[in-house]
């Protein structure tokens, strides 16, 4: 029984969901369309570190419901039950009959199987405003936080906890943090920073056990040490939420996400799945990858959003290319496609250039910070494959001018002529500017060999 | 009669020779390589206005030699007076034979006739240290200083000037400041910082006389206002520096500068032209333009340095593509390609794109500032033609995004499927980037119309 219809309905109100409606709305105006979260408030998945120190207050990290609203986007706050048969059933009793479906459902956390992690002030981060309310007290009111996982999201919440002068633990299992996105120089970069800024990095260790009566007390590593804490932010990782699909018996991905083909179509074709809980292909392996990021999950929702009703924005699809940065300390880091781990894994004959220079010129300008630039090349094609940054904030965008690269296929002698716009207080020197010249270093290394 | 001789002589000390040099070192390495400039230092062109007060001491604004010397490139300090017969003349005396010559002879500045602009205490821009050690003591005792020409020299003069807490007034004869970099909306937003920072800008006026007995002493302008100064700077522009050429019958391009192909060849096939001497063809017009950025200068000399014997790096040239950025106040400009102005005079049919947002996410992190992009497309070619954003610091970066993507021939389409990477410490939000951000609005005014 309708109670109530819509021509296009999207589930999930973070940036691949509004992404999707605001894209669909541009497309097609005439259409009906209407987005329903389970949460009051769409958190910005991104900036939930930051609602810890860097911003006020939790509220600021909030995608405003006007965006949508202000274009005539209904959004209804309720659970989705089931989205058989063109209706979703509500958990409020609704049911909205739909013409096409986007599923942006995104991704929960995902949690170890830890002893003791039942305990009180044992916290996986949670996208909801209320959640991030009280996780900001908590960590204010804490002494020692141990952080298990030292993945981006780790060291961010780490960065904010220690402006509160807390004493803040990192365990990572594997030999290097942040090591599913960078090679070893820069994970001990990272490693480097964020033992300055005053955290305790452990890697190499795995925990055995979350230990104390009702809250915890202290955490356990498998090397016996015991380490006193009274808040515990668990953070290894994140899944596809996927239950909905799988109740609509749609085809599933071997990632565990949910299939869908280039144009982020489901098995059934009046459904569409973007963001975390649709299944990535990586950049020219083409095979199954896990990409969880807010930037990504917006170009799905964005071409989903066009593409619903007909195919009107072709893309050239060479696969997902993560585009990623994040900072901490002084420390900007940035990276896209494949690191040299991953090329070598892969089993690609690639060349390494590198560069490195300061992000102003001269390099005596007061805000000066060195940059350390890393790139990939394919030997034979010349193909750029992937890049590597650090230094200060302006990684954020150079990383942008790379993954313009990748995607466009860009070679390593097309990058030695490619012109670029340098300025004293705002890039490195024409003379260095990192890409270019990183590059100049691969031509070198294949040319002289 | 040669005393000494050398496989490729680069005559220019410059950012182009230096490139073109270190270019030709790493392609050709047993060949000997001569650099030959006039000054003792070599300046960094772009870094001149900051010698005044952001960088402690005009020397800290200096390629270093150790750059060439390193690499095994001699550097002469003198001056040419005649290349022909295969054989530099110098001014000391020595002669020095030559297989291959790269010209990086750079630009002058332009000097208009202005009644008493041989007064004393007015100066124009020299590429020479010390004349900027003579500046930089020069601007510190004056009270009133006159910046005739508001481009973009003038506006960072201007800017370093007033941080020694000293009167500035600009004057520019065109109705707008900066307005062969921007269109008009631009031009008023950096007309309003330089205000708000405490500069007199005065447009639509040309300065009729520079008054003073020896010294100057005051400005009249064309409405008879006058203001009294003690320090004129005069910075109307730059002129390809071609004596040498001419005196060696090189064949002379329609702006001025010294002809040459594609290749930075010049009519004689062993002489190489590059930097603000050589002529540059406009981006997609091919039209003759002056563009003298050290960017620019780089790419060239980077490409000739490469091809002096051989063509060994192709280029696939669609003209030189400036892209410029520039800081004063806290308000960053950045331009590349073609403005509206130049697409309405070029007889474009073009669409514009625009996005407003802030450089971080969301907005209410500390150091957000608001970006504002435009972005101009072929209407029904739907190539990206130009961009000019204005923002903070990032939009030095962030221009060279779209520097990639107008060289690589991006569609509004491509741009709409475009994979980008942010965060919230260092880049705009992913739900507004502004490049596509601004690319979906032009996207929505033809698909609308």
């Amino acid at each position: 029984m309708a109670e109530r219809g819509t021509d296009i309905l999207v589930i999930g109100g973070g940036p691949a969901g509004v992404a999707a409606a605001m894209s669909a709305q541009n497309t097609y105006t005439e259409k009906k369309i209407t987005l329903i979260r389970r949460e009051s408030a769409a958190v910005i998945p991104c900036g939930i570190p930051y609602t810890i120190t860097s911003l006020e207050k939790p509220e600021d990290d909030v995608i405003p419901d006007k965006l949508l609203e202000g274009k005539g986007i209904q959004i209804i706050v309720d659970e989705v039950l089931d989205i058989n048969e063109r209706s979703a059933v509500l958990k409020g009793g609704n049911v909205i009959d739909y013409d096409r479906l986007v599923l942006a459902t995104g991704s929960v956390s995902v949690l170890p199987r830890i002893e003791g992690i039942e305990l009180d002030n044992v916290y996986s981060i949670k996208k909801s405003l209320d959640f991030l309310k009280k996780f900001k007290i908590k960590a204010a009111k804490s002494e020692n936080v141990v952080i298990v996982g030292g993945g981006f999201i780790g060291f961010e919440f780490a960065d904010e906890i220690l402006k509160l002068n807390k004493n803040v633990t990192i365990v990572e299992k594997l030999p290097h943090c942040l090591s599913s996105a960078f090679d070893d120089e820069f994970c001990e970069m990272a490693e480097s920073e964020m033992r300055r800024i005053g955290a305790k990095v452990i890697t190499g260790r795995t925990v055995e056990k979350i230990e104390g009566k009702s809250k915890v007390e202290s955490i356990l590593l498998d090397n016996e040490e015991r380490i006193p804490t009274d808040l515990v932010l668990v953070s290894v990782g994140y899944k596809p939420n996927v239950e909905l699909a799988k109740k609509a018996n749609l085809r599933m991905g071997t990632s565990g996400a949910i299939w869908v083909d280039e144009y982020l179509r489901t098995s059934d074709h009046r459904i569409f799945a973007v963001g975390d809980c649709a299944e990535k292909k990586g950049f020219l392996t083409r095979k199954p990858v896990m990409v969880m990021l807010a930037s990504t999950a917006m170009a799905e929702g964005r071409l989903a959003g066009s593409n619903l009703f007909r195919i009107k924005v072709i893309r050239e699809f060479h696969g997902v290319l993560w585009t990623f940065s994040t900072k901490f300390g002084n420390l900007s880091l940035a990276e896209t496609g494949l690191t040299e781990r991953a090329a070598k894994e892969s089993g690609l004959d690639y060349v390494v250039g590198i560069a490195k220079t300061a992000d102003r010129h001269p390099g005596k300008i007061k805000d000066a910070t060195q940059v350390f630039c890393k790139l990939i090349f394919s030997r034979y094609s010349h193909l750029l494959l992937g890049a590597e940054i650090a230094g200060g904030k302006s990684v954020g965008e150079m990383i942008n001018v790379v993954s313009v690269m990748i995607q466009k296929g860009l070679t390593d002698m097309e990058i030695d002529t490619l012109q670029i716009g340098t300025h004293p207080l705002l890039t490195p020197s024409p003379i260095a500017y990192p890409l270019i010249n990183a590059s100049a270093d691969a031509i070198l290394k294949w040319y002289k060999s």
